[in-house]
């Protein structure tokens, strides 16, 4: 790599004289390890300007730092860092201190790594098994379409969407589809002054909680909740009670009094599946309505609804304007996409798009617009659909190789989805159980992070089969059955 | 049931070749319900007839919609609308209220949109003299490049720097390249733990402020500042403090007593351009030092440093690590592109990138691989030479048309940036002098938005170079000239 002549800079209050600070300067970065064995000088003449000095002064210290075995001169090519030249591995430089004279448990005003949200490992695609939940199928993936659409979006014509400051407003032609294309599926019909683009579903809850709470509110959560929504909330400061849910999803006259926002799924309950029948949504909006409570509807997965529709959206049932609509492209597209939506009234969009706006103002024309466009040329339907055939095949496969195996399926998603919940017996540690099996090229997910603090279900299980082929689901879940099965004979 | 062919027509001013816009016709029809399963579309060749399109393009948008499962194809009677097709549930009439049940004022935690970043003209392209600033100028950017780069990110290798779920990481290629090509050009030597990728310089300030600020804690601005971090403070709830800059920036000896964080712009001050020399910065460190304050220095524009190279960044003269640095892509790049990093030592970044987490997860993955490709080829380095050659011609015709038309410049930028901090004589309200010239073709930046409430200086402006032919330049310059004529012809 050539390296950059604005990199070099003479220190202020250098001693020495010019010649010893210039070679000083270069040995420093190459025992630091900045510039690296083969990585090309500029020319004495080019560094000479930069740096304000005469030519012959670069020239002698290059001369020096040759002899030095710093740098090799070649020829008329120039001069490059040599490849033998000495490094001394793990020195820093002198201005990036390590010991920080600063507290930092102090400076900081909350401790944010501490509701940190548990991530998959980073290598699950070494492993021949992973059942992990939320990322995409390079195999179901439509790359070209994307890649065209991509390209498109690149063309001089975008320009503007491409590179805008858009400061706080959203690509009209992808607010246009979502507004055409995708509510009218989930019967929703709203104004372009009620919808917000958002980076994901993430982000989403992240806008609804900080534009609704804070200390002194109080939110209720499904229990077992989506992990990433219990980060979110502990940041907000408010009181968060969290109620259990059943086989229909959340009751709602279990919805505690003096509730101000209710965080639910009612398409597939995350991580359970539960669907939530039609008499409940409008029971729920029924005591919403009594009590005074919003209510933020997360519909992360109602494109996956491959086995009958989706049951109507709460949003669309809503006569009162309770709802806040939350959806997203993770899962029908990628997750890296970082796009999701919030739909909601007027009021509540206009404070969550000034929050987003002084946050990070919009995400990238560029996403923005590629997306617009799959959607425009119906590659969206065809991706769906073609993910719909791919997971009804998986699912058949996961159901066949869980009754063969005798697992026990907690919650499977009445209308789909990628995943099932599942119990492990009584008294196994699924966090231990994923321990094994990982060593054995088996990924699940172990159910206590999706609870309430002190009031885990350890021995649940996730298992998705988004990002698993179908032909290594039976031997996977072999290896789950067996793993299940030894610890069984341990015990007795 | 025949479709009658006088139901399609091309929208007007519809994207995409003439075989898209008929695929995205028809199959918006389907979604919509317009178009039902058995319904018999028209022969491609009464399409073709009707639309004035070759019937060629009607067979091949009919040949794509059979593979998206939007038509069968039935031999000679010709195409139907698939059995299978994607479909939506019921429309149903528009369920989103308007009129809300929910007192929102009451409901919403803070008055978000209060503090509102105030943004430019969206329709700022219009205008023959757009002196604003921060937008890219397609003229000089090199597309071509680009999209090679945008490209081989959507490539199968890349898949997974495209679709992954990162979580809390960031791409380590882009890391890589930030570590090794750009901050070393501000003499900054970090480790990849104290480097985190932020959506623009506008996200890094609120990750910063958000970490550090809160009730009970005490911020120092510049005054005047850059508008998004006044808005961004003002939600932490906060004190503020505004110091007045001079025309060497920040005067370390003015940060009051007990100071938690101080906002900086030392290589080009946000708005006036002052550059702050390196004796004060050395004095603001040992000031830091002795009151025990945090400094977040933003460094927004060090890349447009074409008169002379910049100054050492406070970073690399930090030697307690009390610096949080900040950089973005946003200026060398283009805004849209919504890049930027914050170099920090490793407690803090690690605070930074949890609460990331939360509120966003990462930037979008194909953007950060993009703009690794740019970096590693070497186009970065061509592109940016490219607008320190432009922007520094654009300067001269600036700083001749300015002398010519009488104009007073109160700050211009020891080392290059894209604009002038512009005086206009007292009593003028550059308010009412931006709508004056707006309907004349002119845009300018008033200068109130940018002074803490209260402190305002009414008669300054910004004039940008950065988006504005240079040919047009002395124009505008002129006709700014002759409104102010006409404000002193009136009140004299």
């Amino acid at each position: 790599m050539p390296i950059p002549v604005e990199t070099f800079f003479l220190a202020p209050g250098a001693g020495g004289t010019l010649q010893q600070q210039i070679r000083a300067m270069i040995a420093d970065g190459i025992l630091a390890g900045r510039l690296r064995a083969g990585d090309k000088l500029p020319s004495s003449r080019r560094l000479a300007d930069h740096l304000g000095v005469s030519r012959i002064t670069v020239t002698l210290a290059y001369t020096e730092l040759v002899a030095g075995d710093y740098l090799t001169a070649l020829g008329r090519s120039g001069h490059f860092v040599s490849q033998t030249a000495p490094v001394r591995p793990g020195l820093r430089h002198p201005s990036s201190p390590r010991a920080s004279a600063v507290d930092w448990t102090r400076r900081v005003v909350r401790d944010f790594s501490g509701h940190r949200i548990i991530g998959r490992p980073q290598d699950w695609r070494s492993h021949p098994y992973p059942f992990i939940y939320g990322q995409a199928d390079p195999a179901l993936f439509d790359h070209q379409n994307w890649r065209q659409c991509a390209l498109q979006a690149l063309g001089r014509r975008d320009f503007d969407a491409l590179t805008e400051d858009y400061y706080e407003r959203d690509d009209p032609m992808l607010i246009e589809y979502v507004l055409r294309a995708l509510l009218p599926r989930r019967s929703i019909a709203a104004e372009p002054s009620e919808v917000l683009l958002t980076l994901g579903a993430q982000n989403a809850l992240w806008l609804a909680a900080q534009v609704l709470l804070g200390p002194g509110r109080r939110a209720v959560t499904e229990n077992p909740c989506y992990t990433g929504l219990r980060s979110i909330l502990g940041q907000t400061g408010s009181d968060v009670t969290a109620v259990e849910v059943d086989e229909e999803g959340l009751p709602p006259d279990r919805v505690p009094d003096g509730a101000d926002v209710v965080f639910v799924t009612p398409s597939h309950q995350s991580p359970t599946n539960a669907t939530m029948p039609v008499d409940r949504r409008l029971a729920l909006l029924e005591r919403a309505a009594r009590q005074d409570f919003l209510i933020v509807e997360d519909d992360y997965e109602f494109e996956m609804s491959f086995l009958k529709p989706a049951a109507p959206s709460l949003k669309s049932l809503d006569g009162e304007g309770r709802v806040i609509y939350v959806g997203s492209f993770s899962k029908s597209l990628f997750p890296g996409v970082r796009l999701g939506y919030i739909v909601a009234p007027e009021a509540f969009v206009r404070e969550a798009r000034a929050l987003r706006g002084a946050v990070f103002r919009h995400p990238p024309g560029h996403v923005q617009r590629t997306v617009a466009y799959f959607l425009a040329l119906g590659h969206y339907d065809a991706h769906v659909n073609r993910l719909h055939q791919a997971f009804r095949r998986r699912r058949v496969v996961m159901n066949e190789a869980i009754r063969d195996a005798g697992l026990t399926v907690a919650g499977r998603g009445a209308f789909g989805g990628s995943s099932f919940w599942m119990a492990a017996p009584e008294g196994v540690d699924t966090e231990d159980l994923a321990q094994t099996l990982r060593a054995r090229g088996v990924l699940i997910e172990p159910g206590r992070q999706f609870f309430a603090p002190g009031r885990e279900a350890r021995n649940c299980y996730r298992l998705a089969y988004s990002s698993i082929a179908p032909g290594k689901i039976p031997e996977g879940i072999a290896r789950i059955a067996e793993a299940l099965a030894e610890r069984r004979a341990g015990t007795e």
